[in-house]
């Protein structure tokens, strides 16, 4: 079972990932200000909470992550590319999580930040993606900080997340037009970014989209490398 | 598939059904606002639009039943209870609304307005609840205006949305906390309005909400009773 949940502050997708068989289950982006509602729909659902993973360090909200080790006794999870050592560990590419009877996958996706990981969950004949920053529906992030590069970006969407089944569903850590899930096909034809085949044409267009500086970047960015710690 | 879509300024969720073997396709809830969107993404998904549904004259946002019934062809149903004549016809408790291979079907259940329904879709082994405002996650919609009555409201719950199983999906038509769905289990035993067994003292608690008039309800209620068609 997988239940999205949103924060309303940040636009930030939550997903909790359950094994109905065994009652094991797993947070991705879990942001701090709503740890009291993951606690209190994960002592509802009368679930055990195995890890707390985050899809890169990011700029806009602080991580539950080190909040949700000491209430839950989770495994806390971040890129071992990220030089951050807050966490349980480290995410390698291609790294298999066992959550009860379910098996996810973490996928290196640099692009957005130099630490961005993806996350592939197989449900029977259901596969799902949880993109994080790197693939957005109909758009993708951004690559101009935290060591962002759009020719890894490329190479992450057409190289790895893109060469998923045309069926996959498409979980973004993001949403700012109501969208709220999509899938490989609808973004391998319809995404306005993806659709720019050329690589050196695509590295062009990150590099003139002159986006504003996050607001929170100055107080998330700390705060996330030490895992959601840092008092702010 | 369902397919959620949310409304950031009303907090509206509003649901794409597609059945996938045909192509035909169904809106529940759709906003005035964001008609661009879904008719993008009907073509973008090669569907056929059969029918614009409303749960109820909605008092916070305006209704898209007009203008996706010129956009599409579309049928527009409204319930039959209240009095609105604009649209293609009026919803009955227990109509079968026949989408593709999917059958959707409309439940009457008043309390939030006299007008309001729920619609219950079976997919294989999974079934579905789109409850509107009658059942919210964790909370309910409120009964002080468009005829509303808490007594009504009660019998909703209790005798009809909560009869269908514990497994059943809660698709809400709105939520303000980050929730994006539930299950009729979740609600029966942790939603705290519906725990108030004794109808006497739930129609008590609904009367001492005394909560502020909804901001738009004097231009939502009158342009929704002309299926969104006014201009305001």
């Amino acid at each position: 079972m997988i239940r999205q949940l949103y924060d309303r502050d940040s636009y930030t997708y939550t997903y909790l990932l359950v094994c109905d068989k065994t009652g094991q289950a797993a947070l991705i982006d879990p942001v701090k200000d709503n740890v009291t509602q993951y606690v209190q729909l994960l002592k509802e659902l009368n679930l055990k909470l195995v890890y707390a993973l985050d899809t890169h360090i990011h700029a806009d909200h602080i991580t539950a992550l080190s909040v949700l080790r000491k209430a839950t006794g989770c495994s806390t999870l971040v890129s071992s590319q990220g030089k951050v050592n807050c966490a349980s560990g480290g995410l390698t590419n291609n790294a298999c999580l066992t959550i009860g009877l379910l098996s996810l996958r973490a996928i290196y996706t640099p692009g957005h930040t130099d630490d961005s990981y993806s996350f592939y969950l197989q449900e029977g004949a259901n596969g799902y993606l949880f993109t994080g920053d790197t693939l957005l529906i109909r758009g993708t992030g951004r690559t101009d900080f935290q060591n962002g590069s759009a020719s890894d970006l490329y190479e992450s969407l057409h190289n790895k997340l893109l060469q998923y089944p045309d069926n996959t569903i498409v979980y973004p850590a993001h949403d700012y037009n109501g969208f709220t899930q999509s899938t490989i096909f609808e973004e391998k034809y319809f995404n306005p970014r993806v659709k720019i085949k050329d690589k050196g044409a695509f590295i062009q267009f990150m590099a003139e989209l002159n986006l504003p500086k996050p607001k929170h970047i100055e107080i998330a960015v700390p705060a996330n490398q030490q895992c959601g710690e840092l008092d702010v």
